[in-house]
């Protein structure tokens, strides 16, 4: 089944493998008249591109992004967006033992069984080098967003135990650390941390947490198309996230009903519909699955890489049990280059139901085409 | 936009609201030969229904669940299942402050920026009674995963900061007590602490685990069609959840590779494409989003009812600040009465991937057709 | 596969059998605010139900429609609106060799290879009976584009080889005559044949036309989603109809591009889009699957009705041939009944592309929600 | 709005404009296993191509597909398959008054009314060139059903008022002349005919026929998803198709219920659900919009090439009336081209709805996964 597509009416459909001819996402029903360029989409794939700390993977990628249509005279005309990052190193590898091995914690074996056999060549598609196509349609989906007053932003929250305090956090910290962590010091921690994991062949998972400012009360559909839900699906959808929680999340569950809600105080304004504003933000944005002008926060949980070059037990695709060690140089943790990719999913998702929301109510409708009364 | 429609091929929408003239769901894609009857619909609603003990509300909705089409001579007949329950109590009310006044932890003053009014009755179609028809259209998916092997099972994993001892875990305890626990001491120590909140005029939050049984690997549609991407949006509809995790979850962030990672074992089965079964479950059933044939398990976390008797600060939709006490009966909890709700939407998304998966391998489909060599 | 859903974002569900307990639609998707009341629907209910003149069948359905969620005070609350007409007449009967039997022309023999076996009372699901919720989904979106200017009205174009003259053609004769007919002769024409078919116990075709007038240039979505493609599948989803044109439709075929092209004039307005008129409409109010702002003008051919009283030669499901009978009273034309529901498919296409054009242009975009420089 | 993807479960996804850097396609949903080469595509692609005929432009476009994902070792992975088609001929041009003006029968006009601009370089997305990414998609989806025992095949019916003999009809003749008329005198006079036309400047409309052999019974799912109703908009979501008609089509409307109807015959085989044949095929191969074992038959009304060099009528985009001749050379048919785009756009339909059709009844759903009793 197409599965590959992701969003109503603003869609991206991604495509390419880990070791193919490239990667490549089609952008559909992004609005005409966005300023866009390739130096757009160019520094969201820097982010996420590895070699970029001595905890990421030392290969060069060096992804340059093409923007094959849908971009005339440097504006979006409505039609496809077409952007393309052709692989550089193809070269013919020694596979070895990954062709017929079942790596633990990899998608080798669930590949197997769903489609009979598998482009085994650095995980294929399910290499984590496919959210390139992710993060290329999420670059102009925050392009557009900004051109509406809405910010999207993401930094590792914690790495293992390792993790930020509040009263330290500084997002200007953020992008001075190789881990994106806006907490100068739990950074230094999280690396010496990182060091002695690398020591022992081992990984470590994190957190990732993400803010959406900016956007205004009433995005979200009722009932199975709450902003929350498909937030939750955007960021369950990336390789290695095993959790996602919203404002106060699972530690709402042991919270009892006076602590969790927000009281709301009088924004100032008059009006039918006037604006009110939470006094906190334990629902993290949203009530009833519809956004209500706070920042939208949210947080993704990643799981350890599972690439980690210990012995492991395993079985091969011959039915035949194996030890193996993964060879190669493999990042002790993936969520640094996970952040971009975080906001990526949460930049779709919310351009998709911005544009969603905009038939809800008949009299804006009416003065959209000038017909009401 | 059209929100309340659940599924791709096995498609499930709802209708109603608290206090209309009843509440429903089509079910589309149901495959023809199922056997259904009124009495498999009513076993699902009857687990959701409230006045089943001292901590749900008293109010008697007595739904009747009636099949108004798509079942013929006691078969579906692969046509749209039409289920209905009509309200029994329509009496008009005083809705007094709750219709001008924005209810904390509710949905009230994001519907009228959605909107620009509601239906203020109940909280009319942000209500928890919206549940029946996902519990009714979830119960036929339920049905469908049985025929085919496949069982879908819910229990309270926790109450506030009361939960389940694993050692003590016996699923046939959940059905003996009414906070649906499948341990009988914690059972205990809930109904202690929900009567002490009770008591204060509070409320309390917590977690429901959910398990399904049976799956075949191979389930799940890469890159954004993923299992648990599906299960996450599934669940995070639910009004008042605010997390999903799937396996360890949050708990992976903390972890290292070495323990997190399944070891594969043989099962034993030859051919080409041999099972293979993982000697943990830390992935919660799935790997790259694909089902791997272990149980898949994920747990849910409910935040704290929002209606307390407690005076809270709130606004009203003059834009005045009000002091608002939620009267009559309301749950202090809703966890238990959520458990088949969770059950439902897990087996929507189940039953959905399922049918989706059979187009993976032209093999298997030639076979389905007889036109293969 | 779940195929009783219709529309994106103004979605309508349909269900229901012609001998089961009732008929529905779900609308989901429409904006809130807009008035409507039950008899706003039965009034587009009342044109196509049976019993109005000779040639159609004398069954009382006396279909009586209920609004049973998605309307408070009057007006539509964004939520989904159930509709329900409950079958009056479910006697048992005996059906006899229909049972059995596939009757020539319909759908019996193609039910029974999709699914295994059917509801063979009346038809069951492809019974024209169906189209009441269609009927009833289109009443709601007409109401819809009634409030932004927009108007749908359909008419009988030909029974037979009678067709209307475009000299006489007058629509206030549509309703004076009960097949539809804006031109008085030919209607008294057709009167006459239809008379004659029913002595020799055989049936009609005919030809609808539907026009869209009001509608804004601008809708319709390049390159699958064109407004033409999508009226194409609306009205082909219909029983019994096998052809769609639009425009000067399968004539343009034989004409040479001097003829066909459509000149522009100026519609004397400035401004950076000016608005351009069309001298002719032989494109039928599109360019490129867009609406041009001219009258959408579009054609549906149906076919004769299948259950004739003479014997015919079939195959029962037995695999023996037989010959077979209709009984009981037919309408030997079917498409005076159907004009309705031609104008019930273009009004949910043409709601649904509406709606979703609002998000073509940032510029618009930003005016919307007041975030533009 | 997204509207570049068509089919729900095998989905193609197009992109590019005219004088962009190309066109492409992506295939999602594929199933695994399917042998395919670029060579496969390129045979579609060749057939499409101009300069193939006087009677078509002699631009040389040279399309050479890639495919850049979703294969491996010959063999689809189940995975998205981009395709893609550079573009060789991207010199600035001098586009003169078409850059402001409206080209009547062209979509100029209604591209900037719905998007305030657009890329006027020869028609942008508007143009002919976009069916090259249908056609890439639509070779993939016929791969997939000749592996399947279908086969999808379409020729030229008329030209304007040249129409085939069904009793000279040869289909090996089809691929003799220019024109992809499967009768060879007819197409001598349809030769003749355009040139007549080149000399007064003008240009022809026409018909295409397609026909889908070895589909099995049961395809298309009522009521909205029937296999007429896709292939319908299929069909006119091709640019210059102005009507649709499948079986007797148009031709119905005036015919007797008793010629219409196709009277059944046993097959000669046994068992619950025997297969009969229909001794005629009236209804062009669906019954209830399901497919009826009989081949699919359908026809495509093309209008005129709009491009003539005769002086036209038409206003700017600043609201001045204008005359305008297109210059350059343009086809005086596009419907010998256009052939290959209605064989793929049935492909891909056929390939969609083949596939959604495997989840319709529970013991094939049973046997598939060896779960039944």
């Amino acid at each position: 089944m197409a599965g590959s597509s992701y969003g109503t009416i603003f869609r991206v459909t991604t495509w390419g493998e880990s070791h193919g001819k490239g990667i490549g996402a089609v952008v559909d029903g992004c609005p005409a008249g966005l300023p866009l360029s390739e130096e757009d989409i160019q520094a969201y794939l820097d982010r996420r591109k590895p070699g970029q700390s001595k905890f990421t993977t030392a290969r060069q990628e060096g992804d340059q992004v093409e923007i094959l249509s849908g971009v005339f005279e440097g504006k979006t005309t409505g039609t496809p967006i077409a952007l393309e990052v052709r692989n550089k190193d193809q070269r013919s590898k020694d596979y070895g033992n990954i062709m017929d091995v079942y790596r633990p914690g990899h998608a080798d074996y669930t590949f197997d069984q769903k489609y009979g056999f598998r482009d085994y060549r650095g995980g294929g598609r399910s290499s984590g080098r496919e959210t390139a196509g992710r993060v290329a349609g999420g670059a102009v989906a925050a392009k557009l967003l900004e051109s509406l007053g809405i910010r999207v932003y993401a930094y590792t929250r914690s790495i293992g135990p390792i993790e930020i305090a509040t009263e330290r956090m500084d997002l200007a910290e953020r992008d001075k650390n190789r881990l994106y962590m806006p907490d100068a010091r739990a950074a230094l921690e999280a690396e010496a941390y990182l060091e002695q994991l690398m020591a022992e062949k081992d990984s470590s998972g994190g957190v990732v947490e993400c803010v959406i400012e900016g956007l205004p009360a009433g995005i979200g559909e009722p009932v199975f198309e709450k902003l929350d839900a498909n937030l939750a699906k955007a960021i369950l959808s990336i390789g290695a996230v095993k959790g996602f929680e919203i404002g106060s999340g699972f530690g709402a569950a042991a919270m009892r009903g006076s602590e969790n809600n927000d009281a709301f105080a009088a924004a100032g304004r008059g009006g039918a519909s006037p604006a009110a504003v939470k006094r906190t933000n334990h629902a993290g944005g949203t009530l009833g699955g519809i956004s209500d002008g706070s920042p939208v926060i949210f947080r993704a949980a990643f799981k350890p890489t599972p690439s980690i070059a210990r012995p492991q037990h395993t079985v091969d695709r011959f039915g035949r049990e194996q030890e193996i060690e993964i060879r190669g140089r493999h990042d002790p943790i993936i969520v640094p280059r996970a952040v971009v990719v975080v906001e990526a999913m949460a930049a779709l998702t919310a351009a998709d139901l911005l544009l969603l929301s905009m038939s809800s109510r008949l009299d804006r409708i009416q003065a959209f085409f000038g017909t009401g009364e």
